[in-house]
């Protein structure tokens, strides 16, 4: 095991109802003049937003607000955010939303005490200091955003996407209520869950040997995905379904299950030049990167796709070709994103071969390349997105 | 699954050497004047004090000290530690040592800023507030307390072992260096891992239903325990497999395995009386109360004690029969404990049958007798305690 460090301090306030206590949190946590932050339509139409102001009401706190975020959060937005907060003298932000949300949220909060342009601290060119205080009700379970210090902004000019990352970005506190994700369209659900999964499986393929710890964790986690979300597709009202869901998503990316190993980061890469470029949902592009890049680094290391195999996808371990065990959890994994109605293939996702130099060339401007699994080459990327463009289950 | 709230603000520096840096973080966490805490010779002799104390030196952070912690930490030294830290105004607890010198630790912090006497905290009359912050150095890997907001504490005039828990008293940091373990004898490393797994097994055997996320996560932390625990009792020096375990009894009790579901620390609350009767370790006496225990209620959710077999412990799911799957478990387990050399009976542990009337009295005293999972009656402690003192494998 590598050392670490570990530092998780968000509160979580998990189940029915829970948002009525947003106003509470945002006191607790020193909130006086908040930005509420928000997407679309949906925040309003089932009244979440209402109850969160109403609880920011009853706590006699001051709010402006700021709606318009989309999937795959833009610069813009995020500039307007940072001007609103300076002028209003906004001390907290609070997003109220699913991911795009919350990476838009951090990138307002720390944007706000940057003295630069806040693209800076995506482009690698500075790190997050002292950002505003944010705190979450979550709406879809995916990103994981509510509990990491993760954010993740598409660069409106360019469709660059680009991250940051710093434990100063997590949230002061996140309101998860399982009960306002039943509402989400069954495909959303579907691209939340293939996030989710992916953020496990990028902690679990690894160069660090001896990980038995955070091996399990990781397998514990998709397990339940795998149990429950098939549940969910077939019946979005199951809020039990829903609530592991949820809290696997949470578990998946503070990073209690990927401490203390190299992580490979290079399929959510690849994949944000596709949703950049298409504007297609990050979890049905990974959908189609991800078993892909497997497919493409296996060798690397068979024995722990193997293993993988076995211990996730219940195959039978055949110890005279460990490799034919190791494709079997691959396929395997297909045909469970295929099962939830995720598309597997460039045809499926809407994307075209043709741009695969593009994707490439884009890929190759981040700084991603270097998977603490296997590092890539810029005809690897190729490779796997050509993999990704055709494969069928 | 339950509402539930989580909130886990410890700094984790996890690794080789990382006790080097404990000076800083004392530093970053606000501490000027420091007492140190700390059992016996073990951290004299292996120079950990010496390199504790050395990288304070170098922040210029003043300490005092204050040795002399028992396994099943006293009042009486408690007392001292509060008068001592009003005293030299210390306004920072650093422990070295074990769960045991952690938990001496979190009672001065509590008591120092208590106007009263501090047992009220451990008696239920009060509850901690605004504690002194802590810090460890840990060198044990049992009790969880690095990661917890729970302190047991032993009034040496009754026997009486009483607890307490606030998210105030979790440690700002804690410092685990795995190789600080490897000195540690078979005995105490058993016992260590019996009090990790019993922390799991407390929180999977509840009546909440539908928690597939935190069942399968409790399943990671014990299977981690099944796979690294004979390892380290056949080769003390093996780093890995310490870590592994290290990482895992910080996992099993920060609850991160156990929100949103009843909880049933019964036996621990029964083992209590033991421990404080006879003053044996505290994982000694799980291992003979827990099995126990799991006997006596298995009835209550039989189906839950076979999912428990078949996914821990490896056994094959008796569809006709699924008591005896339940039973297969339970007796793979004590196997397990008298594997890595725990007692699994009053005579091993050192027990005697006739104080079965004193334990079950002193348990009355104390609050734990309703359970998560199964309310017990005085005669069913005495019934699970017959069980203990007769069992074998």
């Amino acid at each position: 095991m590598d050392n670490f460090q570990f530092y998780s301090p968000t509160e979580f306030l998990f189940g029915r109802d829970t948002e009525a206590q947003t106003g509470a949190l945002v006191r607790k946590y020193g909130g006086t003049r908040v930005l509420i932050h928000y997407g679309g339509g949906s925040v309003i139409r089932s009244g979440l937003l209402d109850r969160v102001k109403a609880s920011l009401d009853a706590e006699g706190i001051w709010y402006t607000e700021l709606g318009g975020v989309k999937p795959n959060p833009r610069d813009t937005l995020i500039y307007e955010g940072i001007e609103l907060c300076r002028r209003e003298q906004v001390d907290f932000i609070l997003s109220v939303g699913g991911g795009s949300c919350i990476d838009s949220s951090k990138g307002i909060a720390a944007g706000v005490t940057y003295d630069g342009d806040f693209w800076d601290l995506y482009s690698g060119k500075a790190v997050a200091c002292n950002p505003l205080p944010i705190g979450t009700v979550l709406t879809i379970a995916a990103a994981g955003s509510e509990g990491s210090g993760a954010s993740v902004v598409t660069q409106e000019s360019t469709l660059l996407k680009r991250d940051t990352g710093s434990d100063s970005l997590r949230p002061k506190f996140s309101v998860l209520n399982p009960a306002l994700t039943c509402t989400l369209p069954a495909y959303q659900t579907a691209c939340g869950a293939t996030d989710i999964m992916a953020h496990v499986f990028e902690r679990y393929f690894t160069n660090t040997k001896e990980v038995e710890i955070t091996d399990r964790l990781c397998e514990a986690v998709l397990l339940t995905m795998i149990k429950e979300t098939p549940r969910v597709i077939a019946d979005p009202d199951l809020y039990e379904a829903r609530a592991n869901i949820m809290w696997a998503g949470t578990v998946a990316h503070n990073d209690i299950v990927g401490v203390g190993r190299s992580q490979d980061w290079n399929s959510h890469g690849i994949e944000h030049e596709l949703s950049g470029l298409y504007d297609c949902a990050h979890g049905a592009g990974l959908a189609v990167v991800m078993p892909a890049w497997m497919e493409f680094v296996m060798q690397h290391d068979v024995m722990r796709f193997a293993q993988a195999a076995v211990r996730i996808w219940g195959c039978e371990m055949n110890f005279e070709n460990p490799e034919a065990t190791a494709k079997e959890g691959i396929c395997r994994f297909r045909r469970f994103l295929s099962g939830i109605g995720m598309p597997i293939n460039f045809e499926q996702l809407g994307a075209k071969e043709e741009d695969i130099p593009v994707l490439v060339e884009k890929f190759g401007l981040g700084d991603g390349r270097t998977g603490g699994f296997v590092a890539l080459s810029s005809e690897d990327v190729a490779a796997i997105l050509r993999i990704a463009a055709h494969a069928s289950v």
